[in-house]
């Protein structure tokens, strides 16, 4: 129903411009890569940006504009919304700041705003935004750099950490398919939008920046089904009292008590991330199926990551998964005599693609396992590289195929990039902190209990 | 007293090897870029190793050898070390494995080992280790890449784990100052190695990865003297029970409950870390001067990052500080209005490097302020790049030199890299995390009390 958001035949930024001092500029070049539909600058003073044709109003499109994106300065932005609903737009994104956040004047401002779309059937993202990016539809409606492709929506009330956070991805190799800088939520806010997310193939987990919900009770509402059908993952900020009142002064609106706060996303399923690692890393972990129950598998080619890993583990509540006699049995039949084949099953330094393959497989089948974790550390003989580990899981998940979850903690730094490329390429969510992989495998055991899988523990 | 190990005048590496598939060719190779004296390859067959004559014993040598690092198999390792001995060799570093970690009759080789080289006056690092790094000399005595120059020495009692660490610091960016992989711990262990960093110049901090220690008493007596006057951040493998259990599988020795470690590292000043992070944040801080007391200051460019920041200070026990009136006065009269001048202060996304300086230095002046943390996310105003940012904030330490401790959050990814490298270069820790910057303050101040600075609360 937000489709013409994030899949727009066409589009105009109105505030397109040719001066890259202006956030006009990098938007409108952002979304000259978007291939689902025209994008048109409208500029009043120019006839060109960036090459392409402008107009002097979105109303001289002659063509279908979905969306629209708003950069004007903050006294045309009234006027400019009142031409889009003409133009027949369906939903418009206001970048532009100096609104609800700037006080009272600016709240009524903003509402005016709301009262003009709504009148003319359109929805508003902002304002005070950054803008949204749909990473499938090669659309970057915002001004930073387009975040990789990945299955996690990423909503974001604070547009600069928002930000920063696209940012860090890149860094890291982590893939989005959504952002979505809410801004200032006048309009459509984050019950709006996890309720569309829902039912989008390309978004498998739906992460939230929150740092403070006006309607707490629809919040909860529509959480309560979202989460039946896809996970979805909270970071909110001003936990502590400091943080809280520092929160208030910053968004101007009270965040609340966190106390109330964690009632109300236990009740409606979502699940709590403490930091933002922890909220990627939980996210991330939805290209996986979910687990029948929690108990945990531990491979690994060296025992300090395990234990490690074990440690973290069980202090997210999970268990070890006690191995059958007949899978010791197995391991310790091609595993060297100094490898512990218990859980963690430690196959040592010594261990090859095919060990890997060979125990992943075993692993897999054992009955008492719910979610296996593949643990690789820098293999230490000349001539190995973690590629030939990465394959044998990815052979071994392959061959077993029977719906249980796989995680990936690959922990050699710029050494393990290539192997990890390959896994995620595969569906599998690689990690490179104990921490992380274990608050994704906890994740997929309270999605599962979510949905009513029947994990017991 | 260990010195030999870390500048030697001369190494030997018996076993080097024309092999790329051997350990000695690697080790051979790295080390070949130390320049405080000679490095001379060991090989019973080759005439010339890497296109350097070399020696059929240790005893051929000419020069004088101050440290052997051992790669032969393991058969051949105690008719070397006899030879070490006999060449009056000082230190011994033996990478070779097979020894206690293979169970009563490795113990008893190890035992015997170790027999031999105090008979020479030697002293052995390892068995079945990765090796020594000092970086301040270029010495790589090991088989993986050199770690970055820093000011943390590491020690790992997991070779594998510990070479992890090692590339992934590389790839976030992050020095050690030494690296040593200490193995099965036969001579020469934590205590010793402890004892031996109190009193060097480029070790700033000391971070162990611990899974299990024989001799206690000794540990908590050295460590005692050792945080009085450099700090030792410990993270400690196999805190929970399964965990506790995989540890045990992995090093042979019971890993012992995690409560005793607990209280051994409180009695004697130890920080406790509860991640690799955690370890390497906390290390990391303390290029920085030790603070008066506990109260942080927390200054922004965007109000997210701050409240998340609040957020893990308070939950480490730290606390916000309350800015005099003056500071807030003064900070109102360049910052525009819709900035937060209560801590922490939100110079919003409009600050440049001229806000920052002038911020820090208010901040740093403030009698209430112990502790300094300065936030930058995405400047999102086009033109600007967070390098001007960080130039702000070393100005103002500059300026106002009084001692504080000052710890710099810039999370935005790839885009803030040069600003973080240009912060590092003039001392000031970076982090991209707001945990890692709270653990980082909290290290700061934890030690404050080891050295009976008079921190309060």
């Amino acid at each position: 129903m937000l489709d013409y958001f994030f899949n727009p035949r066409g589009i105009a930024v109105i505030g397109a411009s040719n001066d890259p001092k202006k956030l006009g500029y990098e938007v409108f070049k952002n979304l000259k890569e978007y291939q689902g539909g025209k994008v048109y600058p409208v500029n009043v003073r120019e006839e060109e940006v960036q090459g392409v044709k402008a107009y002097k109003s979105v109303k001289e499109i002659p063509g279908e504009v979905d969306l629209a994106i708003i950069v004007v300065p903050k006294k045309f932005v009234k006027q400019t919304l009142i031409e889009c609903g003409e133009k027949g737009v369906k939903g418009v994104v206001i970048i532009t700041a100096g609104f609800g956040e700037t006080g009272e004047e600016g709240k009524r401002e903003e509402k005016e705003l709301v009262e003009i779309a709504h009148k003319y059937g359109m929805r508003i993202i902002g304002p005070n935004c950054v803008g949204i990016m749909n990473t499938h539809a090669n659309l970057n409606a915002t001004f930073i750099t387009v975040a990789k492709k990945g299955n996690v929506a990423f909503i974001s009330q604070s547009g600069a950490l928002g930000a920063g956070i696209v940012y860090k991805t890149i860094k890291e190799d982590i893939g989005f398919s959504k952002f979505i800088s809410v801004g200032n939520m006048a309009d459509l806010d984050f019950a709006d939008l996890m309720e569309y997310l829902a039912d989008t193939q390309e978004d498998k987990a739906i992460a939230l920046y929150i740092e403070g919900i006006k309607d707490g009770r629809r919040f909860i509402e529509v959480a309560k089904k979202v989460t039946k059908k896809k996970p979805v993952i909270a970071l909110k900020a001003g936990k502590s009292e400091s943080g809280s009142r520092a929160a208030a002064s910053h968004t101007g609106s009270l965040a609340g008590s966190w106390k109330i706060y964690e009632a109300a996303f236990k009740q409606s399923g979502v699940l709590v991330a403490n930091t933002i690692d922890e909220m990627l890393s939980m996210a991330r972990a939805f290209t996986q199926p979910l687990p029948k129950g929690n108990r945990v598998a531990i491979m690994t080619n060296a025992g300090g990551p395990g234990v490690l890993t074990a440690d973290e583990i069980d202090k997210r509540g999970l268990k070890l998964a006690n191995l059958e006699e007949k899978t010791i049995e197995e391991l310790r039949s091609f595993l060297p005599p100094m490898a512990a084949v218990k859980n963690p099953v430690d196959m040592i330094a010594s261990a090859r693609g095919e060990d890997y393959y060979r125990t992943a497989k075993l692993l897999l089948q054992d009955p008492n396992v719910d979610i296996l974790i593949a643990i690789c550390v820098v293999p230490t003989f000349a001539g190995m590289t973690p590629t030939e580990h990465a394959e044998g899981i990815i052979r071994a998940v392959k061959e077993v195929n029977n719906g249980k979850p796989v995680l990936a903690l690959f922990m050699a730094g710029y050494v393990s990039e290539k192997a990890k490329e390959l896994l995620e390429k595969n569906g599998i969510p690689t990690y490179e902190r104990p921490e992380d992989v274990a608050a994704a495998a906890y994740a997929l055991v309270q999605q599962a209990k979510n949905v009513g899988g029947g994990v017991n523990g």
